[in-house]
């Protein structure tokens, strides 16, 4: 059976959740709360612009305490610059960067002038696994992964050592498109699902992770397609914080119009679980990276192997986001 | 007491409320339903953008028969003939027009062009008090007025014949501030109430719709403030209808970027009353314009003057509207 | 020798020309001059959006007799019927259009739905290539054929009567990259000269083009990407004419951001050969389908095959291009 | 006689201007050329977004030394703040800023989150006048003063020793409205000339400036209506530069989509006369703040008091500014 705890729900700090824009719960992530839930969170930042939105809410949540930040996907010793400046820029420079397994590069890195112009960089990185497994080690049970990049780092986890993996206390996932693929915000004729991004990337990682037995949550596109548009824009960029300077600089890097915080999501679903509700499902992802819901035969039904979020309210993902990240 | 008769609830059209997206209900207003609402809309269209898109809402919901159109503040007669064009393009040129007595400039006409470089003007205008009592005469108990403009015309009728006036089914009009002003989107600092433009400018006619004994429906900036972003202008511009069309001529006339589509609310309320939940309240419109809630003493406590909107969901919102608005 | 005749420049026209803003120079184009100048445009509208800002202003010109316009690349069938709409609703349903002979689609033909959403669609249309020969035989060495899309049409008619063909006038031609690639706006990293568009998809054709010996003219990305901004757009689609509002819709359905007007500098040229200055080249097309000066052997040089423009003021293009265009 | 000097035109650096593009050109100004130009700049910036826009423009120009920054208009204390941040920023931290007398405000202060939420503010900064006259007083005959706000401290130093304040160079002048208003740019309606801001808010010391028989170079409205569209912030926000960096945080400030780069003609015009190619007239600022220009009665003509730009070519100023402000 999937074991579901209802521990990993964080109780305790829905009461800040909800009254998001009081002073006491916007507050900076210092000091953090001694119930304060120990993630690590593993992205590919610097391709597209979503990651630093979710890096930005998790900095500004108290009710997570930051183990460290791991790179996947291919540049990502550049990626382990670029968050040595924007942690660096937004007061938190303790946080430990940790640098997956560099892969050959598929993607286009927009925001590398902000990783190179740095004069934060540090010359090395530790090795993401072995960052992983020493934080797992210290903390066994305790801690959620937060995986919202290609699943290569997850992958070489899993393939190492499997037991130590399945001491996390929860993975929790941007990725998969269930119902909705990319483009299907509800309005206009409704798109299929697709293979979704960081499942097509490294499909046998993902496969690997649904199988894996650790209590999963999937934020995948049918909840995520969340547009920062113009108004909001208009607002976040404004606030003249380090943070939100670090944000503005990175979308124009980036240089698109419209972000789609995909990723911020999941640091939204941790402090606050009624934001994406979820619901348990038997995943299967197949090797062209669809990950279709599979109920099994009727008189032998798969059990759930994640807890799966549907459908989401944008605005009120978008009261909690903006109302912490533009907190001074 | 407050007469909120319970069959002013429009059931039988929920289903399709919805099921918005599917043919059947997202098909144009011909053939009207049996069980159509009968109702008048009273407008400013031309200086804001949202009334265009209230009317086209309208014009797309075939729950509503559309007995009028009246126009009202300023220069009514312009407003009419872009009625005529508007009317005549989206196809439903047997619509009537009429004009209420014009008052002096106080706003910017942004879309005169379009109403001057007309074919389809008509010569001459009725009056549009006489329009209403006509018809409230012809279906006593049946119309619901839609008002989206500063309430002159709303003001005349009470004034000329107030027992007329209460043989309305309904009002529901978007007016009104009660706890959040102009700009406050539920991120950033809140905004307190403010005087809101349809009020504001008519003001004595207000505390006469507010006193008049017609069930009203109340759509402030509380609910309305409902922002068509670049990705949502980018959907419904490109849709190529005869409607959409007309919309993406008249937004470039309005000549700002971000239209707040306070205005269709009143349409999207009346058929899908979820869309925007109300609750009895009594409001004081003050010689300023604030429009406050006034419960009254606690031993005599005023009796609820109206039906009001606080708070709606943008997302339920905008998949109604565009769903319904871009359709062939 | 190349041979360019002094009287192909419009000596009689240079007066409008320079005080464009004039309101006889900017008057719609009936009456036509009985100087004016006859031309055949060949067009690949319906893909990129500056085919359309084109026609539009050759309609705006009265310098220019339009014999008719063909169409090619493609779906020449469907571009077709888009330019009877964007005719008649420009209030030229007279003039002819003409469809080239269809191709396998290698574009996105964007605006399709202004063109099938259509009243105004002719069931059919006549053979582009037999439409130009029937007028250039009606006018020997008087036509100007403008071509702004793929060169299939011309190299269809090169193929089939090369005698006739040269009996045009001269041909003016969006086309090329002689010293500046794609994005090269004169700030940032250079770009080197890469294939363009309307070459590239028809190599075979632009070879026989330059080798057909009639005078011919060419504006290359060098002189053509001009750029329709925020502030341009702003004032064109707010004029409300039916010529602006066809283009208007027409934008929205190409649906990107900022329109490259490459092809309206032929035109432009036509009308004022200051705005786009030529010199003589000698153009090598060559089977990747760059366009590249080719002087030739010291002592045996090549005889320029082409009057080129390398360089432009796009602010002077655009004050021409405004007010003619916006003009009521 | 108007005392135009021909040494006031910098010789030596038009090669540069004109090969701007080169990394020679544009290196940052860093090491000063034995010849550079000695200026002072007067600004407000903190309001419109321009003042940025030329400072940035200065601080790449090695054919300037830039003696000192001075402050003006309003909240000056917090202007000269957000320049210690600007030019710290910049790594130009050794330039001084001196404060003028501050004003009442009349204006909006648009980028004062970015002065305030600084590491690099001074405590005080002296007196922008008594820094003035101490720098003339060092460099007689020598300095430009550059003029992009509104002309009290030029005013006050008039007052205080007229005959010091002829011993600058001379001055350039961003102000004025010869022939053309707020909003004409070559095309739409004309725009008669208005009171331009500058002028506007301090008639007094502008008519002062136009009779102190120092060189005067002004650059009206005429001349200056450059706008960075959409495809030139693209360009230059995504360079990632520390200056570039700086500007596009002082943009969101600012709030508006579309910045018009009065100012930084100036400073254009310093390095390159022929971006602003001018002319000797008389100009009397009237008691509204009109700038006209006024020749005189025909047998005593009024000799010019001033040399002004009347129109300049945006596509070779952008070249111009672009290369030089995004170089690295």
């Amino acid at each position: 059976m999937f074991p579901i705890k209802l521990s990993t729900i964080l109780i305790p700090v829905l009461f800040c959740a909800i009254l998001s824009a009081s002073p006491v719960c916007s507050a900076q992530s210092s000091p953090i709360s001694p119930v304060a839930e120990k993630v690590i969170i593993d992205t590919d930042i610097g391709d597209d612009i979503d990651d630093a939105f979710a890096v930005a809410l998790a900095l500004r949540s108290p009710e997570l305490q930051i183990l460290g930040i791991t790179t996947t996907f291919g540049d990502t010793e550049t990626r382990s610059k670029l968050l040595d400046r924007f942690l660096a820029e937004a007061g938190r420079p303790d946080i430990p960067v940790a640098a997956g397994v560099p892969s050959p590069p598929k993607s286009n890195f927009t925001q590398r002038r902000y990783a190179e112009n740095n004069r934060y960089a540090k010359p090395s990185h530790p090795d993401a696994v072995a960052f992983l497994f020493e934080q797992i080690r210290r903390n066994p049970g305790q801690i959620t992964l937060i995986a919202i990049g290609p699943l290569m780092n997850v992958g070489a986890a899993i393939d190492k050592d499997p037991a130590t993996f399945r001491k996390l206390k929860r993975v929790v996932m941007m990725g998969g498109s269930i119902k909705r693929g990319y483009g299907d915000l509800g309005f206009g004729p409704p798109q299929p699902p697709q293979p979704e991004w960081n499942i097509l990337n490294d499909i046998p990682s993902a496969q690997k992770l649904f199988a894996a037995e650790v209590p999963l949550y999937v934020m995948p596109l049918d909840a995520t397609q969340l547009k920062l548009d113009e108004v909001k824009r208009a607002f976040l960029f404004s606030q003249g914080t380090a943070l939100t300077d670090a944000l503005t600089l990175l979308y124009h890097q980036w240089g698109q119009e419209t972000p789609t915080l995909f990723d911020p999501m999941t640091i939204a679903f941790l402090v606050n679980p009624t934001l994406c509700p979820t619901q348990p499902t038997h995943i299967r992802v197949d090797e062209k990276g669809f990950s279709r819901p599979d109920p099994g035969p009727s008189n032998a039904p798969n059990p759930p192997n994640a807890q799966v979020c549907l459908d989401s309210n944008p605005d009120a993902f978008f009261r909690f986001y903006l109302n912490r990240v533009a907190a001074p």
